[in-house]
């Protein structure tokens, strides 16, 4: 085995894939190289997205991706004492980092464009998020479209306006979203998805030979859906870069794809959910039904019980589960991964119901939520 | 559907099969009278198991079944403030015993047969335990085998002789393990299995007509070993309660059987099982494999991680999985639960190394424990 060579400060700007070499920055030289390569393995990531408006290169909209950008903003806190902030963005990024604000006594606004945050799981779950952020002192300011910043002669932000209203801002957070990095890969040839991130297979190939891809940059297959996604998430990433590279080094080594399991924390509450929501498998063509449960996390004399939302979505014609969704303040992420597996293994309600899981009251319930779903659930699928 | 008529203080003394009636004693009118059946359930439960030695119906010994064993005891402790307790077996009662009496100030002396406590579990899980009793202050008394106990001339214990030693103890507790109740109905022709409990199939029928049980008083079928056991824990009797009274009341619903999951707490210690043992799954003729790791219970720059250990039984011929024992101070009850379906699923341990887990910081690494301990369990298997 040779040796591993880490060049940093050398930033790859092409690929040139019939001569098999990269043209290389290195950037404390200014000088530009072009290195051969046998296998090329393209592990570009992704990068956060702005929003395309007038004032969006201020000095005090931050964005959050990477170590450096959670550095940048802390040196800013510190430094200028922001009062007001203006998240914008309800998925996890933007929720996480109300939570972070709040603990700096900072006067946080969420902005949405729907009328509930992480409007991409259920009603239910983002109810008990928006609860949970109000609780928590967050103004929440439900379809909100920005459309530009107001700057003072400084470069910095004053106010935000939107569609609807404007709002002053000492500081703001863009969490809209990422983009996948795939630029260099695109001119080389490499073929994107309909996602826009790169396409690839279950040996994390790309569609030139000794090119390979992982992580954020490219795409990932949703084993529920059938449907190849962008999932950008470290454990993703984490996955196809062992089997890219163990690919790229001569092996054989498959990743067969993703269900669609996350898990969050806003402030206290736990939020967890895997493969589809409601609206999804509907566009999958699935005949869907769900059902809503709440119950103890455990048993209820146990210090420490709290209520947890659970929400089973599944094929009414054959009860499989397409989809889980909970929500409570304890005993929810570590719950949703029973769910898939379920998943992977194309598991009915009635199979659900009826699973052998660890029962002790400082964990759990003689029947666990899980089962009390899926028994509530299993009356509803057509037989 | 006919009201339920609840008749607390009746005894059930004999069943006749034949003339489908029940003998029960009136115990506030000590009358004996006959009632009539249509369909019967059997569901008698268990009793505390007594070693058979000298001085075993002593007034300060206990054991712990019910609530009203547990007031007992509680009742006792705080009149007669005994100093040094003795308990008599290193199950999960034993284990969680040792705790409650410590957290009472007591000295606690553990007395197991085996060198380990928990000895039915992996040697990796049952050493945590023991750590963890000796950090707690319990005096654990290893390959101690109870042959008699003295008493005071007010029939009060004042010590324990083993086949080793004499020991001082102003109370005992005897954990040592629970006997079906199946006295009735072994005498009234309901066939018992090879474990002395009654044996039942997948609709919680006995051999006899009409007459169905459920509970710690019979057997499940572990689909794992593909053989009936008796499990005597608290979520199988519920599951099985509900499918005996559905099919009484002329449903037709099904009780598959068990993994054999379950999880206790003994001091800061989270333990969970799902499965077969090492030597368990030898008896059964599995060719054994095993993997452990360690691992954090979650990203380890978190608040309250901890090292948790996993250990994975698996058939070497084939990949499958066939039990898995978690130990840790944070993330194990709850874990468990995954490889919980992998056992009812027959997955493999290549299978469960891809499974899509939830991933975020505060509940897990990227790289969950479970799946760190299959990816490298994968080496093992005979390809």
């Amino acid at each position: 085995m040779q040796d591993i060579e880490v060049k940093t400060e050398h930033r790859v700007t092409k690929i040139d894939p019939k001569e098999k070499k990269i043209q290389v920055d290195n950037l404390s030289k200014s000088e530009t190289q072009w290195f051969p390569y046998d296998q090329l393995v393209i592990a570009t990531g992704a990068r956060s997205r702005r929003l395309n408006i007038p004032g969006n290169d201020s000095k005090n909209i931050f964005t959050l991706k990477d170590l450096q950008d959670g550095i940048h903003i802390k040196n800013y806190i510190d430094e200028k004492r922001p009062n007001q902030v203006a998240v914008l963005g309800g998925g996890f990024i933007g929720l996480e980092m109300c939570e972070a604000f709040r603990l700096r006594n900072m006067e946080t606004f969420l902005f949405c464009r729907r009328d509930l945050p992480a409007g991409n799981l259920e009603r239910e779950i983002s109810e008990k998020i928006l609860n949970e952020l109000q609780e928590n002192g967050v103004h929440f300011l439900d379809h909100q479209e920005p459309v530009a910043f107001r700057l003072n002669s400084n470069g910095e932000i004053t106010s935000i306006e939107t569609s609807k209203d404007q709002f002053p801002a000492d500081m703001v957070l863009m969490a809209v979203g990422v983009i996948p990095n795939v630029e260099i890969a695109r001119k080389a040839g490499v073929e994107l998805g309909k996602t826009g991130a790169i396409r690839t297979d279950t040996a994390q190939k790309t569609n030139l030979v000794d090119i390979y891809t992982a992580g954020d940059c490219c795409e990932a297959f949703n084993l529920v859906s059938q449907d190849w996604v962008h999932t950008p998430l470290g454990d993703i990433a984490n996955k196809q870069g062992r089997v890219a590279g163990e690919n790229a080094a001569g092996g054989r080594a498959t990743f067969l794809g993703v269900v669609g399991s996350a898990a969050f924390k806003v402030f206290e509450l736990e939020v967890a959910f895997t493969g589809l929501g409601t609206q999804a498998a509907q566009r999958y063509g699935f005949e869907v039904g769900s059902q809503v449960i709440e119950a103890e996390s455990k048993v209820g004399y146990m210090p420490g019980a709290k209520r947890i939302v659970v929400k089973l979505i599944f094929d009414r014609k054959n009860g499989r589960v397409l989809g889980a969704q909970m929500v409570g303040k304890e005993g929810v992420a570590r719950r949703i991964n029973t769910l898939a597996v379920a998943l992977h293994q194309k598991m009915t309600i009635d199979e659900i119901a009826r699973l052998d899981f660890a029962y002790a009251p400082p964990f759990s319930a003689p029947m666990d939520p899980i089962l009390i779903a899926a028994e509530q659930a299993a009356k509803k699928i057509v037989k």
